[in-house]
């Protein structure tokens, strides 16, 4: 039997194993879960030997180690995959609202209930599971194959960057793919060509040397809360564009096709109202909801603090402020420069009275993807056998930072071949993984080598 | 020999149970102090005893006890004061930057240096040690005499109102004198005759059901942390006034005269820098510094918070955001109708596209005292001997609820007589008392109640 056939009948074995995979709670951000994450990583590595991987390395970084396997089995001349992914999932504390033990899998209608089934274990173990098929019964994959998967996707990959920069020449390959994202519906494969950059910033104001009584200094004293707002206000022109003066010189308009192209998965407001519970729309108006999420870059307050906040009341005028504010930046926006644009206007607009200062926290950058290369030709063909149907084009308003350092450190092609849902609660309670699509997703996944390899 | 020489041959006497006094950490506002409140209440009642009030008692309230004394002896026909002060403390803890134990009070450079040194134990002891001299030796105070001493100012007086409403007839009195303030300088004495009111108050505003992904949701949704910062943009015009329509209207505004009165006791803008370390003042520039601070109405933000402001950052978009706001009021505004106009005019400046609430959490009114009734010219009279010079008249900008209830509940001329220095430390680190001012307050007392006593 084919690699098809062989997935097709060991369906049943390669879920238990990933419900395996799934009790492991590999919490990349909490200390106390590092032997999990050591134990997740093990894990990974004992079942890329027993498939039949030639070398497979739990390699060290300065945090969580990165498991790295490879077949190159198929040749020189034949085209090399670089498989991205990470083993690492969010917290998840069952009193956040799960209806069942977040690391112990359940299945409900078709359904695998656990923290890290979509994002990403459930997609990254497809790719595992697609060289396994390929490789059984001494079969060979028809392109050489490179799986690096990390442990720490979700603080945000401190460390991968640099990996990436020691190890260029073991990482070298044709094309990446990566698996972590989600389709438009079950029916609907769809391949996500943008993905934004981010700047993270915070800025602080303060004025008076400590707290001050508000009876004594209110109305002498610019309260440094309320100049924080001031500040903040006018980051924004009312139309809901950002008004810090060139923060849209960059911006890349889309073109007709690209715009038609959208339109076929749109974000419905009524989604959107289901999705956010918000009164009503906000932001530029001349721009499609999905337009302003994918296409448009944004500048958000992830928050703000200053003074006494708690229960009851105390009259206080705070000496200081802090706000968060990050930039979710489109293609060709660089970050340093974006946030030197804020860093200049927020002192522009800073009154004599009290003092700011705004400081770079995080930075990186826009991905963006040709859809035009072999590569995504490839994607687009194995999704039709794949899923009965040719993908749709997306842009997606998240940040995928390692996505930007294989498309310019390694200058790869970069296929973003999602196999969750939407919805499917990647950071929220309840996260759930269609057992379907997993299979589908590993069908996929033997499709897309194969069609890289038929280039 | 007479009162005054009493008081002070047994000057050293006051001061070492003035000590004894503040050793005990009455802070009302820690449960863990119960016993300790309960052990200053009983100490003042017992030196009241001592020094001859035929009736003490120390009176429930929901809160802390009230300690109450009175002597009636100077008949019917003569004046009744009511003396009112507290004897509970603001918390004080070492770390917080005292050079010395906060309840084992010494003596340096002519000050005692404790917690409750100046607010408002030293004070309002002064007064009991004014009634000691008048009683000492089968002596007659010349007035009939009630001291009321509470436990709760340091928590705003919470059951203060209704403790005043019950005991109408016990509290009766011709002028109402609190000595829980400072003087503009060692010589120079201050009558305060206004304080201002306080409407406290908590602005939230929502949104989305739940906290968002910033890529996925942020240029569609309007962050409430955002929308918060624009409406409390919105509260203040660029000249620092307050732009709730209708704010100002019940403000009466200062005569001539009474802006020369003022006038003698500037608050210098060196001043304000020492105290405020704020790079330059701020607010309302056609009034004086010490004008906004006294008689002119402020609306403060005491605090805000939403989203992550913890160490790093989180792209968050917050489902809400939570302001504190308070207004000092000054003599006519009403504050219940100062919310009202408030929450009319965030309801107005809301977008559709958050929800917002204004809620009500204080409100007390302002206190105004005619300087030209014969209980503020028996102040007057009292002034100069205590001190060697006439008092000058000062607006405070803070707020004591009690003062307004005493005053528009009991109809009582409340006479703000304060033994204090402005920068004693009142509220923070090493707070102190001069021993001099202590035994120029037990004289000014007794003058005072002489000079009552001859009108």
């Amino acid at each position: 039997m084919n690699a098809h056939e062989y997935a097709a009948a060991n369906a049943s074995r390669f879920l238990d194993q990933l419900k395996d995979l799934l009790r492991i709670p590999s919490v990349s951000t909490d200390p106390d879960r590092k032997a999990d994450m050591q134990r997740a990583a093990e894990w990974l590595a004992d079942d890329l030997r027993r498939i039949g991987m030639p070398r497979v390395e739990i390699m060290p970084t300065a945090g969580h180690p990165v498991v790295y396997a490879e077949w190159l089995g198929a040749g020189e001349t034949a085209p090399t995959i670089l498989v991205y992914g990470h083993y690492d999932v969010q917290p998840a504390e069952i009193e956040a609202g799960w209806t069942s033990d977040p690391f112990e899998p359940i299945e409900r209608d078709g359904f695998v209930y656990a923290r890290g089934s979509s994002d990403d274990k459930g997609q990254v173990f497809a790719h595992v599971k697609a060289a396994e098929a390929l490789l059984a019964n001494g079969g060979q994959p028809p392109v050489n194959l490179k799986l690096l998967i990390e442990g720490e996707e979700e603080i945000g990959s401190p460390n991968l960057s640099s990996f990436v920069d020691k190890h260029r020449e073991m990482l070298k390959a044709d094309v990446c793919v990566i698996s972590d994202g989600g389709m438009a519906s079950m029916d609907q494969p769809s391949i996500v060509y943008a993905l934004r950059g981010l700047v993270g910033m915070e800025l602080e104001v303060w004025g008076p040397a400590q707290d001050l009584h508000s009876g004594q200094y209110g109305g002498t004293v610019h309260n440094p809360v309320q100049a924080l707002a001031e500040i903040v206000a006018a980051l924004h022109n009312p139309d809901g564009s950002v008004s810090v003066p060139g923060f849209y010189n960059d911006v890349l308009s889309l073109s007709d096709e690209e715009r038609a192209e959208l339109d076929k998965t749109p974000f419905l407001e009524a989604d959107w109202r289901r999705a956010t519970g918000a009164p009503q729309p906000w932001g530029e108006a001349q721009f499609k909801l999905h337009e302003r999420v994918g296409a448009r870059p944004t500048l958000e307050i992830n928050g703000m603090a200053g003074g006494f906040y708690g229960v009851g009341f105390k009259t206080v005028l705070p000496g200081k402020a802090l706000a968060k504010i990050s930039c979710r930046l489109v293609a060709n926006q660089n970050p340093h420069h974006i946030y030197e644009l804020i860093r200049d206007y927020v002192k522009l607009i800073t009154p004599p009275t009290v003092r700011s200062e705004l400081r770079l926290l995080q930075a990186g950058e826009a991905a963006f993807v040709d859809r035009h290369t072999p590569a995504m030709q490839a994607a687009i063909t194995a999704d039709e056998p794949g899923w009965g149907q040719p993908p749709v084009f997306a842009r997606e308003g998240g940040s995928i930072p390692s996505v930007a350092d294989f498309n310019h450190k390694l200058k790869l092609p970069v296929i973003l071949m999602g196999f969750g849902l939407n919805d499917g609660g990647a950071h929220g309670p309840n996260e759930h993984f269609s057992v379907q699509l997993f299979q589908r997703g590993i069908q996929t996944a033997i499709f897309f080598y194969e069609a890289i390899a038929k280039q």
